[in-house]
């Protein structure tokens, strides 16, 4: 292919996240590598052909989420619903950004967009069409990487069936998607008990995010014992973000046809060789429905979560708290810090200040 | 309460199986006991009271089933959904019956029924409300104590929510539930595979009952790879019965959006020790729904259940293996045989020739 080259496009610097190669157990900060000094030009490139780049965009990314499923992409396994990522290339990741040169009719520069992009200052988009466009002003920008958000709604409302009155227990509960769902199911009418790591969490929980109980894990001996406390009737809903022995205890406090939303694992330390659950039989005698899920699944229901978790932000229902880290170099700390639980509630990074 | 006997009742002499005390692990032959030489009288007792016998029934019980999940009452634990056994006392389980005597107006002498007697040649039913009556010259009457029939029913339609040409995976395929299930989604258009335990019944599910395939699970010196042998492009819905290693292999081979409906875990050694199951996250990856159930919550369906099945029977597109057991003597052999696999397929007792 020929190619052309019309005007002289703006070149900058781009900082990178580059992924060095494939895990097994937890992530560690020297999984990552923080590369400088690379030329990036501000103009979609003009060439067809093999990887052409007919109607991509140029972005610059605003704000990057540290998200617990990524884990999953430093594997060497392709059977998953997302591939790996590449060993050698830039992370990839969920963001918000601002559109800074367009070869695409959908979009104009100035524009603003969340969807997968890399963990880098600038990125060339070339399947725009999986950007979801946004309106800024509603909330801050930074909310929109909580892609999470919808995570919780469409597992708290399609995965867990609430019914007013519920006993929900949600575990990693100051997390992005843990603290949406005790609210939201707040406002359903539902008693809600949060599980999480500090005690600052734990009040967090209590006092800034409307939960009814929260309980630091790591203070308990017995999880079992832990949630027959709080639950003495038992659980209609779990909404599990951790798997490991929290999944077992919570497996044993379930109430009959209670359900639970299998989200993320975090607890796993290695994916390769998971612990063993030991309450499924559980399932039985309670009939209870175990459900894993993802988000992309319930995107009809997008616009409806939106509307909804605007709205009850604007009316202060709701509260957010973030976790932002600024810059890019914060990136594999804030990453690994899912891991530890240590300073992190909903991590992301804000690389819009340069 | 004053005793009135006004007619001379024939007594008869009345064997039984007794509950001999709680266990832990697989039943033995010894957990339970025949006991010979009880008096029973062929009549409802008049007195009132506690305990007393309105509306109750004096039954011949005929047909009287073998089931997996009586072992779960065998154990001491009151949390399940049915209580414990009661030692000394006379083992509960479904069988058809035939009423002897009835103070009941919905029930007069010669009726057949359905539903929870005792292993016993005649039982005494209190509360004849929960027992079905069952129009003779549809099916064999032993058919009936096929309640299980119904838990197939249920299980697959409700749980495993089939679709045409969905892949059906289901373990101890021969078994009174097996056998039904996957006769059931070859009706409904799926492609079915069974597993069992001994080449005479992989026989009987390839060439009796027409699985597309089956296999003897004890051959196999790996599951995973069984799996994936008879389903290169994975499973669609699995029914379990078994748990442990085949309930693992299984979720490592559903397809996305996959349903598993856990009807029974007959594999593990112990309940109070149940061993691990691994493969719990790939719930999330694959979207699958896990969902244990019982029949008793799906009891709107029975009319339908009843209405095809018979159908089905009468034009021969479904065929049922029975294993019939002559004489309440050979009950405890009958069931012991459920955890040993031998020659057991879909156990009951004949007590009717006496």
């Amino acid at each position: 292919m020929e190619r052309k080259e019309e005007e002289v496009a703006v070149v900058v610097e781009n900082k990178q996240i580059i992924f060095k190669g494939y895990i097994e157990g937890i992530p560690t900060e020297s999984d990552m590598e923080l590369k400088l000094g690379n030329k990036f030009k501000l103009k979609v490139p003009s060439e067809e052909g093999e990887g052409g780049c007919n109607g991509a965009l140029v972005v610059k990314n605003l704000y990057l989420s540290c998200d617990p499923y990524m884990r999953g992409r430093m594997r060497h396994f392709f059977g998953s619903y997302i591939p790996p990522f590449v060993p050698g290339s830039v992370i990839e990741g969920f963001g918000v950004s601002k559109v800074v040169d367009s070869d695409n009719p959908n979009f104009k520069p100035g524009d603003f967009v969340t969807g997968m992009t890399g963990w880098e200052e600038y990125s060339l988009i070339k399947k725009p069409e999986q950007l979801r466009k946004i309106q800024p002003n509603d909330i801050p920008l930074s909310y929109y990487v909580g892609l999470l958000g919808f995570t919780a709604y469409a597992g708290f409302h399609e995965v867990c069936a609430p019914k007013k009155g519920d006993y929900l227990f949600v575990s990693a509960a100051s997390g992005a998607v843990g603290q949406l769902v005790g609210q939201l199911a707040k406002l359903h009418g539902c008693y809600v008990v949060g599980s999480a790591g500090t005690d600052q969490k734990v009040d967090l929980l209590k006092n800034k995010l409307g939960f009814d109980e929260a309980f630091n894990y790591k203070k308990e001996t017995d999880l079992d014992a832990a949630l027959k406390r709080f639950f003495p009737k038992g659980i209609d809903m779990y909404f599990d973000n951790v798997g490991g022995p929290m999944l077992d205890a919570a497996l044993t406090n379930m109430r009959i046809h209670g359900r639970i939303a299998i989200c993320g694992m975090v607890s796993e330390q290695s994916l390769s060789n998971p612990r063993g659950i030991y309450n499924v039989f559980n399932l039985i005698s309670k009939r209870i429905r175990m459900q894993g899920f993802l988000q992309s699944d319930y995107l009809h229901m997008y616009p409806q979560f939106l509307e909804d978790v605007i709205s009850y932000y604007k009316q202060g229902k709701i509260v957010y708290i973030e976790d932002m880290n600024e810059g890019l170099e914060t990136a594999p700390a804030a990453f690994v810090g899912l891991y530890s639980g240590k300073n992190v509630d909903a991590p992301y990074l804000d690389v819009s200040k340069k």
